[in-house]
């Protein structure tokens, strides 16, 4: 294997090391002596890859990141060549939320890195981007579909869009059990009906 | 001052202490060892206060959650002797985003404590009945709005006090500088405008 790769398949070793300990162990525990260990190498094995905490973090952060990406991708394929703007966007919201093994790992990675960036100006600038990011993404997409006829044209964009981000807020409320998975997807569903519908009544 | 008030008093000294650790430099300091520090006091006395770091977690949290009330409280009053259901709904949501210092103390206590809870049996618990307890209050709320014809009767309680609890999700989004508070607070209004309208288009 050549060196560089060995060098990034190690990187996403030592990442995937400290969403296990976030996940199972919280963000309490999170330094990179308790990641070595999580990894099984020593600190400064783990130092070799990373200079410091915070450059770890960030790394984490992207693959948990793109790892997200690579499902969405992986559900889009499943529907189809052009699909609906709703679809698109319920998948989207799906994977952002703790509704399966994966994707809990890499919400908890994520909550964890909010946290970590209201005292990081680092961390809080590359979150600030990764989110703008995805803010644009979803705001295109209902731009778009207000140009194609499929939302009622006195929508604002970019207030449906900020709603439509809000709902993320589903996060702890399904961690802490407070409401059930199903019951959150029911209520995205019907936010979504709504938006495309154009009419509150018709969901 | 009798003892069991001044008891009281340094209890909530140390809960502030917490909050401060938490709010200034974040829930991976946060250690009885830390807080003891901020509160200007030995470990040792910490522990005749708490006697373990769940324990104060839990008392910071729960007197977080009664300022956040407090704040609602004093909120209520200004809107009169009857307030409109809308008015109550927007005044709560608004505090629970952290739009000003308080709300931002509280708030971030209260992410700090959803993280520990995923790890905690115990704070699960108290989390999950605490804003379960939050949850049953919006939702009889707006079933009371539906009975006197504040809201359509086509819509289902239990499903729009969820799309609502899931706004909170503007939280993260505020503090890294994604959506600015006034954002928030149009799309929150815009939001409730269609609950209370029973149409989207009269937002």
């Amino acid at each position: 294997m050549p060196k560089q790769v060995d060098h990034h398949k190690r990187r996403e070793e030592i990442a995937r090391a400290l969403w296990r300990v976030v996940e199972q162990r919280g963000v309490a525990h999170l330094t990179t002596r308790v990641v070595a260990r999580e990894a099984g190498m020593s600190l400064g094995q783990l130092q070799h890859y990373f200079a410091s905490r915070t450059a770890m973090l960030s790394f984490a952060m992207d693959l948990a990141s793109e790892q997200t990406s690579l499902r969405i991708d992986r559900g889009l394929k499943k529907l189809g060549d052009r699909p609906h703007p709703r679809d698109v966007l319920r998948l989207t919201l799906a994977e952002m939320l703790p509704l399966h093994t994966d994707a809990r790992a890499t919400s908890r990675m994520s909550a964890a890195y909010v946290l970590e960036a209201l005292h990081d100006k680092d961390v809080h600038e590359q979150a600030r981007r990764g989110l703008l990011q995805g803010r644009n993404l979803v705001e295109q997409l209902i731009r778009q579909a207000v140009t194609d006829g499929q939302i009622d044209p006195d929508r604002d964009p970019a207030t449906e869009t900020n709603l439509l981000l809000a709902l993320t807020g589903f996060t702890p409320l399904i961690e802490l059990d407070v409401i059930r998975p199903g019951d959150a997807l029911t209520a995205i569903d019907l936010h979504l009906d709504r938006l495309f519908s154009g009419n509150d009544r018709s969901a």
